[in-house]
Parts: C-alpha cells; structure tokens; sequence
C-alpha cells in the first residue's frame, strides 16, 4: 500500500533517531555536522531531541521514567524538549528563577521559560525549577503536554534557525517557545530521579550537548566553504572564474583552514570526552572557539558570493544567519570562555 | 476631506526629496546617515531615487529631457532607477554586454539586467547599455515603463534590505529587479545626451552615489549601537546590567570609535568631492572602509544583544542583515579597494 | 668659529621645543605625527619634555616655579620628566603608593616609580605622591636631580621605543628609568601649587597628552605604511612588482583607509579639545583607537615587506616593535576603553 | 679531567641531533614544539640542520655523499646549510637565477643567495642552481666552506630570530648570510645525484620542512602563551590579578584554544605526511594557517603583559618579533596559502 511522502520522511526520521541512539559521540557528532552543512535548524531539532532531551531521561531518570516515556521518544511518536533558559537567566543559567513546591502526589510548578526548542509542540517539556523545599536546588521535572497552567507561544521574528519551508524531507519547523508556568501540577513521579541539584542534573547534560552544538557549528561553516567553493568557480566575472582572483584564494584557503581546525577541535575534546576526561572548561572552550571561528568562516564565504550572495537559494546566507543563533545558544560566546578561563586561571569572573 | 495615512505619507516623502535636492553633499550624506540608523532599505530606495535616478538626469540629461522627466520624479508622481549590473557583470561593470543599436527614430535595446532596486515599479528606467554604431561605447537610455519587449521580475528570497511590511509610514517596498529587454525600442529623446561614454556617463554619477552609500553603511552601524547600547544597560544578568561587564564595555567603546571613524571617513572625503578634490579611489576607499567597518560593528552588536538579538525588534539583527548587501552594491569590498589602489600603486589589479 | 654637530643638533632643538610652545593642539598633535612618522622614540621624547614636564609646570606651577624652571626647559639647558607608574602600579594610577610628609621646610617622598621616560637624565622629575598630611590626595613635587635619596636606573633589555644609534641628528637616546625614593626632600616650593589633587593635577595634564599619543600612534602607522607602499614598488617577484598583485593591493588600501581615519580621529578630538569640550571619555577611546589601528596597520605593513621586513633598514620592523610600547603607555588599551565606556554607560568596570 | 661548559653543551647537542634523527615526524615536530617554545632561533638552527641540511644529503643524495658527508653532520663535527632563497627570487623560488656550468671535473656556480641560515660558518652550503647544459633545471650542488670565489657575510640588523646571548647553555648564533658565488667550482662528485630537478629536489625537501615549521610556530605561540598566563596570576592591579578581570580572561582563553588548533593542525598533517598522503597544499596551508594563528597569539600574549611585556625578561616580546621571521620564512603567508588555493581551486593564482 502507497505511502504518503510525509509517511516516509516520519519513518526516516525515526530510523535516524533510532541509529543515533547506539552511536559513540564522535559518530553523533559528525552526524551533526553533516547535517548543519545542509541546515542549522534540522541539526539543532535532533540535538534538542536526542542530546538535551532523550539524554536527559536516560541519564537523570529512574527505571520506571524511562520505560514510560523513552521507548515513544526514539520511535518519534513523542517529541520532548529542555527547558533551562528564562527571560532574565540566559548566561546567568544557576541564577534560574521558576520554582517548584510539594503538594499533595507531586510538585507544583510556577515561572517563565524562554528560547525553548521545540517547546510549542513537545509533549515531555523538561523544566529545571528551584525546589523550595529542598533548598533551592535545582532540580528537572517531566512537564506534559497539556497540563493545566502551561502556556506556550512561538517566538515570532527570529531571523535565525528558521527551517525553510522548502525543504521537502522533513515537515518539522523549528520554533522556540516562549512557555509560561502558573501553578502547573507535576505528579511526584515526574520528577527526575537522579536530576536532584544542579552539578548532577543539567549541567552535566549541557557537557555532552554542548560538544554537539560545536560540531553542528563546524557543519555550518563547512556548508557555506562549500557554497562559495562552488560559486566561485562558476561564477565568471572579467572574463574568469573569480576562484582564479588572488582575493578570492586568500579566502578560500582561510575558510578551509579555518574549518579543519575546528573539525579537529570537536574531534579532540569528544575522545577526552569519551575517555571521561573532559572537563567542562574545555568543553566550554570548544564550543566558543568553533562558533566563533565558523561566525568568520560563514562571513567571508557571505562575501565571495558578492550581489547573489544574499540569495536563499546561494545557501550562504541562511548558514551565516544561523550561526548567529548558533553562537549565543548552549552559552554566549563570552560565557563559554569564561567557564573555560575559570579552569585556566582559578578564577570565576562571571560578575 | 480626510487623507488616508498612504496620501499623508506620500506627501511626506515628496516635502523629502524636494528638500535634498538642495543640499550639499555633506547634508545630504546626513540625512542617509539619519535614514540608515532606522532602515537602510528605505535609505537606499532614497539614494536610487535621488542620487543614481535623479542625478544622471539632471547630469547627464539634456534640457528638454529634464523638463519632461525631473518634475514628476521629484514630486514622486514617477518613479525612476538605473539599471547597470548585469547578470554576468557586476564587479566587471565596464564589460556590459547589453546593446544599443540605431533604427529608425531611436535605438533598440536587448539584454539583461540584475539587481535594479526600484527595478519593478520604476517608471524610468535608465539602461546603460553599449551602443553598437557608436564604438561600442556605454551610453544610457531612458526606458520607459510598459515599453514592449521589456520584463522586470522581482529577485526573490533575499535576506538582506528587505523592508519590513511594519513600518507603517510608508508602504513602498525595496524589490530588487531582474530586467529583461528584448528589443525594446527607446525614441532617440530618450538618449542621455551627456551620457555618451562610461567616463562621463555611469562612472561619474558612481562617484557621487559612492559617497551617499558610504554615510548609509554608518548609519547602519550607528542603528545597531544605539539598539546594543540600550539593550546592554537594561538587560540584567548575574544580578547588574550587562553593560557593567568588561566584556560587553570593550564592544561598546571599540564600536563607538568605529561609528566615529566612519562618520569622519564619510564627511571628509564629501567636502573633498564639495571642493572637486575627491578622487574615485578616495571614494571608492571610503566606501569599502565604511562597509567593512559597519559589517564589524553590526556583527559585535548583534553579539551583544545575546539570544534577543536574533529577534526583529531588537533592530540589531535586521542591521546586520542589511550591511550584507551593503558590502556589495556600488561595488564589492574588494573592487573598491582595488580601485583605490590602483590610484595608490599606478597599477590595476582587477584581472 | 666652527660648532660641532653636537652644538648644531641641539640648537636645532631649542628652536623646535621653543617653536611648539606657541602651538595650538591640532598643529603640536601634527607635528608628532611627522616625527614619528619617521621614530617613535624622538617623538615620545618630545612628548615626555613637552606635554607632561614643561605643560605641568605652565598648568599646576605657580608663578614664581614657572620663573625658575621653565626658561631652562625650554631652552633645552635643563631636562624634565614626568614621575606617575609606579611598579605595582600602572593601569590603577590611581591607586599610587609613594608618599611625601610633611617636615621642617617642606616635605619627605618616599616610593618607587617605574617607566619613567627621560627619567634617568632629566634635572628635574616630577613625582606624583599621597601627601599623607593631606587627606592622601595626590600631589606634584619637583624632585631635583642630584637629591640624595634619589636613585635612578635604566630599565634594560626593552625592545620597543629604543632610540636607534644611527639617527646623526639627535644622540639623546629614550630611556625608560626606574626610580626609588627613600627620604628625598624636596623644599616646600617645589610642591606643585596648583596640582593638590589628582583631577585637577595629572589627570588634567594626561588629557592633553594623551591626545598627542593618538597622533603620535597615527604617525607610527603612517610611517609603516609608506615605507611598506616603497618596497612594494620596488620589490620584484614574478616578474613584476608585488604592488601589484590583489594580495598587496588590498593590503595598501586597507592600511591607508585605516591611517586616514586615525588623523581624522585625533583631528576632531583635538578640535574639540580646543573649544573645551573634549571628555576624558572621548580622549581615552581616541588614544585606545588610535593605538589598536595602528598596532595592525603596523602588522599589515611588515608583512607586505616579506622577509627584508625584519631588518631595521625597511623601517617597517621598527615601527611595528615601537607600536607596543605605545599600546601601554598613557593607559593601555584595555584601560583607555574601560574609561571611555564608563562614560558610555555611566558604570565603571575597572575592578 | 673537567670538561668545560661548551663541551658540555657541544656534547648535548650531539646527542640532541642524533636522537632526533631515529623519530618519526610526529615527534620530531613535537621537539620543535618544545624547542620554540623557548626559542625560536634554536628551533630554526635545528630545523636548518636537520630537515634542510641532513636530510636533503640522505634524501637527495648518493651513496658515497651520504657516507661522507652525513656522520660529521650528524655528530656536528660539521655544519650544514640550505641555499634556495636569491635577493631577487623568494617568494618566486622557482624562478631562481644561480647557475650552474659543467666544466672540466665539475660545475662552476654563480649567482646570490639571501636569507640563509647558518650559511655564515657552515661547512656544507647547499646551493640550488640552473644547470644551463641540462635544460636550466634547478640542481643541487654542496659547495664546501672556504671554496675560492665563495663570499659570505651576515644580515645585519635584523629583529626576529636573534638568539639572545645569554642563553648559557648554547652558544652558537643564527645568522642569516647573503652569500655570493663567483666562479664557484664544485667537483662533480658534489652535485646531489637524486635532486635533478626542482620537484624530485628542494620542493620535496621542502614538504617535509615546512610541516616542521608549522610544529614551531606552534610552538612559539604556546611559548608566548605561557609567559602571559604566569605573568597575569602574579601581576596585580586594583587589588587583585590581572587574571581575574574579563578583559584578561577572554584573551587566555581565545589564545589556548588557537594554540590547540595549532597542535592539533600540525599533529593532523603530519600524520597525513606519514601515510603518504600530505599534498604540498594541504602542508602550505598547515603552515600558513599555524604562522597566522600564531601571530595572532602572540599578539594577545604581549598586550596582556603590559608595559613588562616589552622587556625581554617577559619572553612574550622575544616570542612576538620571532613569529615575524617564522611568518615569513619556507614561504610567506600569502604564498603558501596561494599553493593551498591552487589545490582547491585547481588555478594557479601567483603571478
């Protein structure tokens, strides 16, 4: 029997997530580079999916969390999303204001969160909350979909990691949710068993995605050298191709440089990271230095592609606006060296 | 009788460009500036209207073309542009390959344009184009709208200089146009009569539009300070305002100085064009200064408006995205400078 | 009768310091530019002599001290130097340690200062100190060469700013001296009268200075640039000169933009200097300003002279190691923008 | 009976060259790593030594001129050079003008050399030539020290790659020497018998070398990095660490993360140079990339000392002038990134 193209992409997609299930994560994270060579927002959704929120309940649930809702996850018939971020903590995360407060048979959830991927459709929504209760500690508690007091609003004009409607693998839009909680009711057994402060909840999921995000960002650059490559050599301008211009070689060969150093890079910190010898600080430092560098990639490549360079379809310009996204999320740039100049000199200078 | 917003508008774009038309340079350059802080797509419709459309008329037009053109143009009853790049020739302007060629009472023309802003609307539609009975020599051509033969098509999905519907002053919007001609017949009055060559033709109205863009590209910067600015004192993180940290206080003075470079760069070389002083590599140098220094400034900008910075109404965003095309109309970065090095080393380097 | 060289050169001097006295700041600020267009070191011994020692004794000297020092300043008879780092203070000038009681007659200096042009030569070394009996403030005393308890030194081994032995005109060489003070007296009329504290005493002075070391950096910039512009003339490869292949090009035109913006930077400042609106803000970030551009355009012209570039004779090397004594001294470039962002955004962030 | 200080030192190096000659390329560079980060200048003496002069014998030579002139140099009994660069040919190094004449029993060489390190006291100067009765390929000939018609003196006054005398466990110097050669005879059994033409001679040659180049700048980098990192724990300003302020912080780590992209770019292609599989590109790039990368560095490194950063005692401002030599020599930055593009882009852009 026939199958809808939408049928298939779903099932594509679920053999995808599936697969990275089983992979070391110097495989996942060259699966995110390819990705973001195509789109930044795809990679970004399966790094949302899998890393931040599949991750999440493998690691910080209890047996019982994860037979209930893992199995729906891979299999794509759930989605699930990570809320950290609020309107006023983006760098200052462990300053997070919502609150969480026993009740009867559970919690009950008060707050604001903010640039929540996936947030308007998922239907396992991760709030890290304070628990008033227990000290403040920050703790993670599975909020469903639909529950009373939930409230969740696309961000409207964002003009990065916007999912082009074109692309006719995949039907999924990228939104980030505005989400609000007012006295949201989370049954006890919503509660992360093993998420029970800061250090062994969040952050130390934020270890393994962060990596992801600086792979995804090396995929960006990659994909737009690629762009300009091309263009450069079918482009003619004074009778030849402008990849024969010395400006246009100085730049070509920067950009390429530029990109296999952060290859390297993320390759590096994901054996350590494997080996269980990365340290936070270096992770932090991976990804500042990958967004950063493919920031300027993505700039030059935007510029060897002159006039047609603003085009959609020159595929430049979409990578150079994506990795504006890119390099504020999972920590701004400056925030990410100052958690690895922390380690560098003994010193936090984050006030 | 009431005026709808749409007539009150209007009106006050014609009390507009009535007024420029009598400033100098530096005034008018101001007032690009001024335009550009808040949208530098409604600026570069201004500048294509007055400084390329406008101005080749009254340089380059003959008595009676300018008593049948200019006063409609100026009181925005008709609309006019200039159309030189080319689909194969943008960087290579002087190797046009669109044709002039004598018939009966005029000239038929045939070619193709590209990137043409006011290109789809345009009443006036200035071709330059090489006239094959005359040495092949770059003359311009007044193409009216309508003339059979002659298709423009708007350029789409382009992400940068896309003005945004909101803005409820005026509701023009910046299409770039491809112009096809397929012998278009111009009546010979509707030759330029003091456009008969490159030099005195194009080149020299690309002198005096080169400096209005230069002031545009700082008003660009300067738009995306001010937004950075405000939002760095009233953003809090870590319990101050963001504005409090070392980080953010190196962007913020490193982007004033450059704003201040820029504007300085920008007035000087226009009393020099006042005083007939001004080279084309001195403007084209202040041109390729202003872009490349505004792109800076637009990217530290966009950086430290963090996560909201992404976002439409924190303006930082949208200014990043508009000095892309920016760096590339009225000649790349790089052709500028060469330009001006050319004239620094006696030597051309384009080839 | 025959005078030596020696006499010859010095004579030239006094007619130089003597003529810049009457000089308003633009042109003073010019001249600094021309001469370290051709070494930085002349010109920051002029500086040294000038703005800081003759210009304080003229701004904070009472009457009768500008009687007895003055005249032999400026006819170069008698040699002055300025007194504020101190070892463990430079950045945080205002934290300075040296002390001066109050005893029969006049007062005790005791301290350490360090980096103190001219400071091993000079007859008269003003020292900035606390005066204990006064609140602490910091005030200006005149400590005569010879005193005892005054000691001192070169500082050895620097490679920047190093007066080179060739230059036949001028056989001062710039040393930087270390000073201690161990219970040097200093009679009461060599207390400075009208520098009681730091505003209205060296603060007041370094605004005046600090501007001449934007011009000062602009002529180191611009010395680099014109020699490197020679040599690419000159310098064959490939057959033809490396001026003119794109990579120089674009080199040359970046470079002289970038030189063009600093004279206009220091030009406006100065004039706003003049009519007495200049901030401590403004002159701070064109000091900052002036010193980062022209720390590149240094780097930019040292690379276009390829290997010959290190050698003294190509100018350029000079020039580039003189760029980073100049990028600290007056307040390095870190410190001269925190000051101007305090203005910016109304919160220091020193600490 | 005691052994006097050079003896020792004599006695270390030997033991030095000889071990190095057994390690696979991965480790030699991670030895010119270690030696730059120190020095530069001892680095370069090594590499001179090892991967031009040594290994040109053992690669490009025959038999017997390995047996005879190999031991000696290897126990540094001898000293040996490499002639490639002319005053009028070093970015052009294939269009080089020396010449070689059979004669009778031999070659008579004529021509310049520039830039040659170690060339003033080698014993074995190998010299690259046109042999004019074989086509003008570029050959190579060792000339032995003393050999009539051979002229060779230093470069004088050159600021980069000085080493610095009181360094007491080495005593030699690197000097650059012009050398000049005047009927220069060289018996036949002195001309390299596998180096007939410049790809199967010094352009293979240079592969190898140049990826040693890249290792030591690296190295040069991290020199200069850990001199600044140790320098802003114990330089204290308002009251605490320079280490601990933001504007610090960013600096160390931005500059840790590129010395890692070095490490991790040159321990890359050298493993690809080992495999078979380096392209000459791929190696030009890798030095381009790391001597850009390390100025860079270098850069950061002396502004974050300060006003102590240019004393010499500091090492950042030693490691700061070095990298200009390094930037330059085995290709400029803009030369090998040329080689690079020429890979990439399939066109060949030097003249």
């Amino acid at each position: 029997m026939a199958q809808t193209l939408k049928d298939l992409e779903v099932q594509y997609v679920k053999v995808f997530i599936n697969s990275i299930q089983e992979l070391n994560i110097v495989d996942t994270g060259s699966v995110f580079y390819e990705l973001a060579r195509w789109d930044a927002s795809i990679a970004t959704y399966f790094i949302v999916t899998n890393c931040l929120g599949i991750s999440v309940i493998e690691r910080c649930g209890g047996d019982d969390q994860k037979k209930r809702i893992l199995p729906d996850c891979i299999l794509m018939k759930k989605s699930i999303c990570f809320g950290l971020t609020e309107p006023n903590n983006g760098s200052d995360a462990t300053g997070l204001q919502s609150t969480a407060k026993k009740v009867e048979g559970g919690f009950v959830l008060n707050g604001q969160k903010r640039w929540i991927g996936n947030g308007t459709f998922a239907d396992y929504i991760i709030i890290w909350a304070r628990n008033v209760d227990e000290g403040n500690k920050i703790q993670g508690f599975v909020v469903e979909k639909g529950s009373s007091g939930l409230k969740t609003s696309k961000i409207e004009n964002k003009f990065s990691i916007r999912m082009v409607q074109k692309y006719n693998f995949l039907l999924l839009m990228l939104y980030s949710a505005d989400i609000e909680l007012k006295d949201v009711f989370v049954p006890y057994h919503n509660r992360l068993e093993k998420a029970l402060d800061f250090a062994s909840g969040a952050n130390n999921i934020l270890k393994h995605s962060r990596i992801q995000v600086a792979w995804l960002a090396a995929g960006v650059g990659a994909g737009a050298v690629e762009a300009a490559h091309r263009y450069s050599l079918e482009r003619k301008q004074f009778g030849k191709p402008i990849a024969s211009f010395q400006a246009s070689q100085e730049k070509l060969a920067s950009m390429i440089s530029s990109v296999n150093a952060m290859i390297l890079t993320c390759h590096r910190v994901s054996l350590l990271y494997q080996r269980g010898k990365a340290s936070m600080g270096q992770i932090a430092m991976a990804k500042a230095y990958c967004t950063k560098t493919s920031r300027q990639v993505c700039s030059l490549a935007r510029e060897l592609c002159g006039g047609n360079g603003i085009l959609l379809e020159n595929h430049v310009m979409k990578q150079f606006m994506d990795m504006e996204g890119i390099h504020t999320y999972e920590g701004t740039y400056d925030i990410n060296n100052l958690v690895g100049a922390r380690e560098i000199t003994g010193i936090a200078a984050f006030r």
